[in-house]
């Protein structure tokens, strides 16, 4: 039995989930909230239930959440998606991304990967045959060197995968980086695949500067979204893509075959539930505050860190604490202290950045008390 | 832009359901109840938001109801499948199709599948890079000629797709069938894709024959099935995959990149439902009355048929009525006589089988009489 992904292991989240469960230890390794999303978005799913919303929706999705993420785009980045055609519903941006790489990367072809990475893209892109071609982000900040992306670009380039607010380094793209790579995009047919999953989540008054902003961009864009990671929902498995007529027609032959279609009752609910747009406009402000409290509580730590201006995410440098490597640290710190993190070497290049752990801090205070306590105690 | 699946077209099913929608018409088409899933089981989802399910389930699935299948399987068919490793949860049964064909099928490879078949296999073989061998039923009977299976079979031959209870025919595979094929795999590594989404509607006495009773077929076996289908609940996209640990563990390195997991308070749900096997066990004689009804409504209609044994499809030979494509006829009879259905000849070789249409059964008795009373009328 010959595998087609030998190198594929288990997700780190899972593993780090599944640890962090069997050593009764505080989760901050995975990516989801630990407190309850809206109770009024659960009414509107038990509503959706009620009310029939019980078989197959349409493939692409309910339209009126189309519509209202049609009007979201509109209204924060101006740019205008057409629900009918260029808005897919997708069991959570996990399958947007997978839908929108392998509908276009062919065998031989070249992705360019920003590292770190989220883990999910590189063993796609190998699924569907391309070669993922990896630029290290700089190491002090985290900045894109956009020289060194423009030498990587060769005849075989398909796609780029951008990641804005970033996971895990929890920076951004600023407006200059984005028409720096409009510029190296123009008069290319390279597909642009922008994961924008925590595009609500941005701190210090900073602006999401989403591709669809960029109108020279967007016309060969993909953007992924996530209701889960929006509305404290990530058990509910529902996110979107947003593309080009053109590209969106080949991006729904695969969620044809991959799911054909995404969980009704959500799907219903969500609409209902973005006609108030204060329920993402809110978030920003909601997670900068958990930014701030993590950070201050675990000021008298030994750990060194830049806050974070974006995800739920924050980086951690242990380096003054001990020379480990992250995921021997990790591991130590699920086991012996009862705290679960993310190791980031396993999203880098020959799994550098040994000394950093990501932690989400998506949790009640309390929790983020108990973890910082743990922390201030190394 | 170069398109991967440039022979795809839209979803037969979306097509239908979309023009019954237009016309305003009784929809035969696509397969889905339009009466609703038990109150029982939508409070079950209600009470698991409330109980706070509302994060990432495993990636595998809720363990209980990875537990639930497999007592399921064993109580049945007397095979035990291990919950922790060889059951996976998928966005229905249309994800454990894709994961399991795309794990397994390497570029030229050929994968046998039986004319009239379901519409995701091809294409997602051939997007696999894999080369779909097709064999036609029996015109009289739909039976497999196992000869023609054998002789189809190459070096190259990576997997065999069965369907039992068949759909669009409504028949089903018998031990002999089962048996058969048994002898034709041993000392071969082809892999059996076995879709058994229908496995709980069976009729007239008959015995569902699963590949997991068959213990030399399931060494080397995947059997996806369907909560949707089962409970009444397409729009809930819940299926799920089981196989040995062998090859589970391939389907799960492509169900982290398709999916990652599934809505988590639908599972629970369904773990509890699922407690009471007479909520599957009582759905054969349900849909049987429920076809008995259709066809002695129309037995005085000049459409002709073989009572279906499976699923909850009927097909209907129309050749006293037109000469005209099933294609055409259907979208006559939805355009005229506000009747959807689905054109047989879209699933099979060349597009034949010419006179035949689906009705999908799993309706009130209202909407059957109108429908009859319009089948009647032609
Ligand atoms: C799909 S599980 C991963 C969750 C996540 O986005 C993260 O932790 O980075
Ligand atoms: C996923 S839509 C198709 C529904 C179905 O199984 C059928 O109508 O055959």
């Amino acid at each position: 039995l010959e595998s087609k992904l030998p190198g594929s292991k288990t997700s780190i989240f899972s593993v780090m989930s599944k640890m962090a469960h069997e050593y009764d230890a505080i989760n901050l390794s995975q990516g989801f909230p630990n407190f309850e999303t809206d109770r009024k978005l659960k009414e509107l799913v038990t509503k959706a239930m009620r009310d029939g919303h019980n078989q197959y929706p349409p493939d692409a999705g309910v339209l009126e959440l189309r519509e209202m993420i049609s009007q979201k785009f509109n209204d924060l980045y101006g740019r205008y998606y057409k629900p009918e055609t260029e808005i897919t519903i997708t069991s959570g941006a996990t399958e947007a991304l997978y839908n929108s790489i392998t509908a276009f990367v062919q065998k031989g072809e070249e992705v360019i990967v920003l590292k770190p990475a989220y883990d999910s893209y590189e063993p796609t892109i190998q699924l569907a045959g391309g070669i993922p071609v990896q630029i290290q982000l700089k190491s002090s900040d985290y900045k894109v060197d956009w020289e060194e992306v423009a030498s990587a670009i060769t005849n075989r380039t398909r796609m780029i995968i951008i990641n804005t607010p970033h996971n895990p380094t929890g920076t951004i793209l600023s407006e200059e980086d984005m028409l720096r790579l409009q510029d190296l995009l123009k008069d290319t047919n390279i597909i642009l695949l922008s994961d924008e999953v925590y595009q609500h989540l941005i701190f210090d008054e900073k602006l999401h500067q989403s591709a669809s902003r960029f109108p020279e961009l967007s016309t060969r864009c993909i953007i992924c979204g996530s209701f889960g990671k929006t509305f404290h929902n990530t058990g509910w498995k529902t996110g979107y893509c947003v593309a080009p007529e053109e590209l969106m027609k080949e991006i729904r032959k695969i969620h044809e075959l991959t799911t054909f279609s995404v969980n009704h009752p959500m799907q219903r609910a969500y609409a209902e539930y973005l006609k108030q747009p204060e329920h993402y406009l809110d978030l920003a402000g909601f997670y900068q505050e958990k930014r701030d409290t993590f950070l201050e509580l675990i000021s008298g730590s030994k750990f060194r860190s830049t806050p974070s201006i974006g995800t739920y995410f924050q980086l951690l440098d242990f380096s003054e604490i001990t020379t480990e490597k992250d995921t021997d640290f990790a591991e130590r710190l699920v086991k012996e202290h009862q705290l679960a993190a993310i190791p980031v070497s396993v999203f880098n290049i020959d799994e550098k950045d040994h000394s950093q752990l990501r932690f989400c801090f998506a949790k009640t205070n309390e929790t983020l008390e108990k973890a910082a306590a743990i922390l201030c105690s190394l």
